[in-house]
């Protein structure tokens, strides 16, 4: 094995640190990948029957409001203007999200301003006082009131959590989003777009570099292959962005996620629904969401007779499951506590992105903290002899 | 008088025309406009009290798809990435417009998809059958269906018009937008935003040329001045922006137009409506609309304690008001037939521009036409000596 650095995981994470040290500092970058695809959840392609592109993990959205991060993605793709916007389904109506003075006034059956429903919901929530609210059903109340909490929180969080938001911690909930005016942009940040050509190729011009070789369908736990830990780890310097606890041998537990079911489905129509995504509030409708992906290319050529939809439902995940969002429990924390202990202990290991730090990331902040791991560990490594030392899994 | 050529009016046709005379072709251009400031119906300034940008006649929004006007004002000024929205208040709710999919839904209290909501409109619309539709409101139902039609047209264009839309010719509605998405945008242009530092700003770049001079408060048709049409026409090649009848004395009878009235209010809140444009459908609301100009630009600093509103009424123009959208009567048409003629035989003066070409335009439109008129009949006069023949007022 030919390499200065090993990457395990070609997610954004994993490859945004492999180009960095390819091309600033002239590393040998392996990076390896148990998937047979590159780019980890952001990871897209044509459905074939009718060429839309489909985000297999769940529709991804870039938006950022970070300069460098900014800079940094446009070396690589193009981005399309899409703004996102999010539509929910409650009760037989199409409201507009996240709740603003639309929705507002939708709901109430109202032409309020915006001074007039900040007071009736001010009025509305007085109902709980926030301080003593311990859930995270008390906790919304108290925040937007009861109406507006049940029409578009209530459910769509149960379904969300398979749990009654009732016994949910009200600390989950610190701020619920309410413009008090029409701006329904679902993202808040300076930047947003597609990448014009599609994720995936985004990602291999991200991979593309002559010191740079991926390795697909290698599993890091697998001793049989080369690039395993058992071979790997304190020989030559890891980038490590899989699970944390998978690493250790879930030696303290095993952390809890949630996980996505996806159901994809071809229907002979232009139009399904309109909209990129339609949330789904009612408790007694399944799934939580329909993206119908056609609607985030607008500017392409999709064909007039066919679209692609997907429902998503939200579960616990189980072994063997896709884990996508930390649960982060107090137990989970604990655990995360010792995992991070064990994590700095371990020589020249570094551990990032969304599994190796369990938080969730968006991906402009897997960019960030990928290029700020460059920065402030790697490139003083590698180019003054210091220590590779891991903050843990927070770093 | 040094000058080479005249244009009378300092709004974007005139300024435009200048400009390009006075870089490409060399010459020596005097601008005349009868108003105390330059930029015709674009002028817009701060309003003293709370420096919100106001545009003084009617708010205006840039949006264009024609590339070459996009590359042209490209040059004077730098665009807002100011997306245009608007919503509707009719019957005590607040609705989406243009008519949508969440409008249809929230009007019927629905959530129907695409297919649904076009068989329920074209159910409705059933009703009257279009080809026997002879005035306005049948016209308009045999598209859109009664419920729809009363709601969000009927109130509206009986304001605008003054007039109940019975007694309007079906002739008016070609066709009624209506959108079978979520896609709320007001313009379908592929460029839209607003000028940086503001239309005025702008207009002032334009006219900003050593061989352009501009003088203002100097009406074309006050003989006691030097740049009258008495003194002028037929020595020196004129540009004319202003209304075709004035310049014919009113020779063919009167051209009608519809004006505004705006009521201008600075009011001591942050935010009195949530959103730029506010449409008013209902008949009993005096006003059409109510714009709050802090919202065209939220990316100014603009004080969080006070605002400015413009309530906007519509009626037909009197002596003395300002013409801003041509009525176009079956009489009308015939006298520009008239003016047409003796506009193509007045020699040496072209007609261009809104007034002069009685034609609705928007910025982008007279920005393009000025770019045309240059191009074909300016250039080959100035350089090849060309006859300067007007094609009337619909050059
Ligand atoms: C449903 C969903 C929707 C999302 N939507 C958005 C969005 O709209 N906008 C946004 O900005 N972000 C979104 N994200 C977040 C985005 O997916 C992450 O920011 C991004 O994936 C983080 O990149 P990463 O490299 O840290 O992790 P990942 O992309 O998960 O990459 C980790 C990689 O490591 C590999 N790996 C794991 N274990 C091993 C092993 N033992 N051996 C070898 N390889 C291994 C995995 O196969 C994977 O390819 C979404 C995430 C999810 C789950
Ligand atoms: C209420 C309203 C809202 C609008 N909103 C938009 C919008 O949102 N987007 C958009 O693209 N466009 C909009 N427009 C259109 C825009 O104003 C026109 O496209 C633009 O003004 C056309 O420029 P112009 O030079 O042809 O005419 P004008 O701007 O009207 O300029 C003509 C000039 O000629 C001068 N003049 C007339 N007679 C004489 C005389 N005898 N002597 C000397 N000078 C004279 C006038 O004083 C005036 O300054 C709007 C128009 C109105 C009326």
């Amino acid at each position: 094995m030919n390499a200065d650095l090993v990457v395990v995981g070609s997610g954004f994470f994993g490859l945004t640190v492999a180009r960095q040290c390819a091309e600033d500092l002239g590393l040998k970058v392996l990076v390896i990948d148990r998937r047979d695809h590159i780019g980890g959840n952001a990871y897209s392609e044509a459905e074939p029957e009718t060429g839309i592109e489909v985000h297999r993990y769940g529709a991804h959205l870039f938006h950022t409001s970070n300069e460098r991060v900014w800079q940094h993605v446009n070396r690589f793709t193009k981005f399309t203007p899409y703004v996102h916007r999010v539509f929910s389904t409650y009760s037989g109506g199409v409201y507009s999200m996240p709740v603003n003075l639309h929705t507002i006034n939708q709901y109430f059956g109202k032409a309020l301003g915006p001074a007039a429903a900040r007071a009736l919901v001010a009025e509305q929530a007085g109902e709980i006082d926030t301080a003593a609210a311990d859930n995270f059903e008390d906790k919304a109340i108290s925040l937007i009131g009861r109406p507006l909490y049940e029409a578009f929180f209530k459910g769509y969080t149960a379904k969300q959590w398979q749990t009654d938001p009732r016994n949910l911690p009200g600390a989950t909930v610190t701020r619920l989003p309410v413009r008090y005016n029409y701006d329904n942009r679902y993202f808040n940040d300076t930047y947003e777009g597609l990448p014009v050509d599609g994720y995936t190729a985004w990602l291999e011009r991200l991979a593309d570099h002559e010191n740079i070789e991926v390795r697909l369908g290698t599993d890091f736990f697998d001793a049989s292959q080369e690039v395993s830990k058992a071979n790997v780890a304190g020989n030559v310097p890891v980038v490590y962005t899989g699970p944390v606890d998978t690493y250790f041998g879930d030696a303290e537990g095993q952390l809890s996620w949630r996980t996505l079911d996806f159901e994809q489905e071809v229907l002979p129509v232009e139009d399904f629904q309109g909209v990129p995504v339609m949330n789904y509030a009612d408790e007694d409708v399944p799934y939580t969401r329909i993206h119908e992906f056609r609607h985030f290319h607008p500017e392409r050529d999709y064909p007039k007779d066919k679209t692609v939809i997907m429902r998503e439902f939200s579960r616990f995940a189980v072994a063997g499951d896709e884990p996508y969002y930390p649960v982060n429990t107090p137990e989970d924390r604990q655990k995360l506590l010792a995992y991070r202990d064990l994590a700095s202990r371990e020589k020249d290991v570094l551990f990032g992105g969304r599994l190796g730090t369990y938080k969730y990331l968006d991906m402009h902040m897997a960019i960030g903290a990928a290029l700020s791991m460059v920065d402030n560990k790697l490139t003083p490594h590698f180019k003054d002899g210091a220590a590779l030392v891991a903050g843990g899994v927070d770093a």
